[in-house]
């Protein structure tokens, strides 16, 4: 890793080495010895070293995926540091810098300096994830997307774990999300890249849990960068749709449980509903929006955040019961609006994306609404209509919706084996 | 391959994709259209548009493998022409064109204008692989060298046949070699490479036939480049060893018979035996060379060939019978005193090399003569001495040899499958 990083090895010997790992396999010590080698590639930050306990979260992406947002100040808020680096989004999945740079000011590419001193003077740093750490790891990706190598679990963890690592937080929450807007399409897979990525933390000492939760049809109701802003606040107030404030509170607790904050998960899940009601995580939210240069306001009333200029309502063509929503299409969809890119490096527009007005088991009426779209123009919203109705499926029957926490991994107890 | 050729698809990718194709394989299929597309990546000479028939001969390589010098003389004196392009030798394997080179003048870097002239004056022609002919072979064969990929049965059955097909002869004969002394180490590995050789050409419409052959200890008693060629003949005037004068007539008579020129075996062996005796065989070997600019007396009186300084006797350091006489050693033994190169490009030697003085299955007693060592210095045979004793096995009861072809696989009736 050190002689790539430093082009002393010729990609095409990466690019062969990656393919054998695509098909071979690594065992665990082979994929902890790699990820240790990125994660030292370049810079490390070590926060633990400056707070303790500190926390970082991350999930694997998904549609309307915007729980990073509300779980962050939900844990700082209740007293425990949170140190978040995070990407950009690519294809029917979007990023939580992204949504983030819906805000206005808002920086997120902050120096080494900025990114320490904001998180031991607030408790809670947002940053976009910088280049100087694991440097190895951003080479490989490049590498990996052009040579057909990306779907490997072991790269895919070493990918995710020598950037937590080389940030250094003491405690790690991973959201590995499955389902059909996922990149794990099943749960054996995403249970093994959890498995192996709790593992990887075990052996380079972070504590680390992975929760597999379910990406079958978008989490919440916004998909796209402002909308989700708001709804995160809507969430941090008590007021999000009923999936995603679940989520955002459990993932909140468990932080608290994992660092030893609260010394149960009744009593984590007590202090993050305080925090929830008081306003004071949605005060941290916009105190650290405003510590990064962006407008507190635009936390405080989200309708200040920026507005598409069209805004239409798509309506059920039948009556039912919502069967399915397919939350990849969804994804799709909205990057089309302009809220994804399909291209690293591809501009996007903040202001556009999707408000489902209906969950799966909701019955609608014909006519009722089904999508708020939020377009650039109405060319933009007719064209999508057809593709949008055809992300669900109906049911004359009533239907439930599955479980959104499949399971939590946590360090197994034997020790690395 | 076109695009891989012209540098349109990076070494990266083709890296990934050959590393792919040593954990998954081809197909026949697959096989014998990548090799098709690499042998249309440059030149082609469609030999067999200017002569019909005119048959190739190519062996996968093993210590003391002189027989393309023996068999193609004796195939062209029996009405048969040959076209014979041949490489070099790396590692413990010599290479036909680096044994050519021993004759003093003779250029084996022929235009494509003299070796179709050559062949059609004289219906033989041994140059040396030109690199316009199937040059994605060359650029891909550079880069598997150094990415891990050499070891997989379908890149090496392709790397053969299309340099094979952009000459376009009409018939051809591979030997497979397999054993200690050759690059397959299994009888099933060789069976593989040779069953997929004979279908790609079944499948490009050359006919091909693949004998699997022996190489556990070296072929003849020659191992090193002037030694090889005196050895080459010694067999086309009927006095070579046993084994591989055994060999060369049996392949050259299966030409013979592959090509319809000869009815039957026994009456192809017969044409064989009969163009030794007469000295046609070795009178056009000798006309060849000439043709090529080299000296024909050197053949005619191959002790004008070049020969080392120092010349000493090995003996036999016990009584007994040799049960075995490991190839592969016995080949790095011959390149240590400058007859084979370590990396391509180094300079040989081709007046050095070994004589073995008894095969498997011989009785000697302690002080017999066991290895003639050619070499440059005293000190490089003395340094020798004990790494030739290790090339042995011992037995105090009677040894069998094996047998020296193990089958020889032919174009399926079937037709492709």
């Amino acid at each position: 890793m050190e002689q790539y990083t430093h082009e002393d090895i010729p990609d095409y010997q990466m690019a062969a080495w990656l393919m054998a790992v695509c098909w071979r396999g690594m065992d665990d010590r082979e994929t902890s010895d790699l990820t240790l080698a990125m994660a030292r590639s370049g810079e490390q930050l070590h926060v633990c070293e400056r707070l303790m306990p500190v926390v970082d979260k991350h999930s694997t992406g998904g549609v309307g995926d915007k729980v990073t947002l509300a779980v962050a100040p939900l844990v700082a808020a209740c007293g425990v540091a949170v140190a978040k680096m995070t990407g950009r989004g690519l294809g029917h999945t979007g990023g939580t810098v992204d949504k983030l740079e819906s805000i206005s000011g808002l920086r997120t590419a902050l120096t080494r300096e900025e990114f320490l001193s904001i998180l031991q003077e607030h408790g809670l740093v947002l940053a976009g994830q910088s280049a100087e750490l694991a440097p190895a790891d951003g080479k490989m990706y490049a590498l990996r997307d052009v040579t057909a190598t990306v779907e490997s679990i072991p790269l895919i963890a070493a990918s995710i774990m020598s950037k937590k690592l080389a940030v250094g937080a003491s405690h790690l929450l991973l959201d590995v999300k499955v389902g059909a807007g996922a990149f794990m399409k099943t749960r054996e897979a995403a249970h093994e890249l959890a498995r192996i990525m709790v593992e990887i933390g075990q052996r380079a000492g972070l504590y680390t849990e992975a929760a597999v939760t379910a990406m079958e049809q978008p989490l919440g109701r916004a998909v796209g960068n402002a909308l989700e802003v708001a709804e995160a606040v809507a969430i941090l107030r008590g007021e999000g749709p009923a999936d995603v404030s679940q989520l955002c509170r459990h993932e909140a607790a468990e932080l608290l449980v994992m660092t030893g904050a609260a010394p149960s998960h009744e009593e984590a899940e007590r202090r993050v509903q305080e925090a929830i009601k008081s306003g004071r995580a949605l005060a941290k939210l916009a105190e650290v929006c405003e510590a990064q240069g962006g407008d507190p306001q635009q936390i405080e009333q989200p309708e200040r955040l920026p507005r598409a200029p069209v805004i239409s309502m798509l309506t059920a063509p039948r009556s039912g019961y919502i069967a399915a929503i397919h939350a990849e299409r969804v994804g799709l969809a909205a990057m089309r609006l302009g809220a994804g890119r399909f291209r690293k490096g591809d501009p996007i527009d903040h202001r556009t994306g999707l408000l489902l007005q209906a969950k799966v088991g909701d019955y609608l009426q014909a006519g009722d609404p089904l999508v708020e779209i939020h377009a650039r123009s109405e060319e933009e919203c007719a064209v999508l209509r057809q593709e949008l109705l055809a992300c669900y499926r109906w049911s004359e029957n009533p239907v439930q919706s599955g479980p959104l926490i499949y399971e939590i991994l946590t360090p197994s107890q034997k020790g690395a084996s």
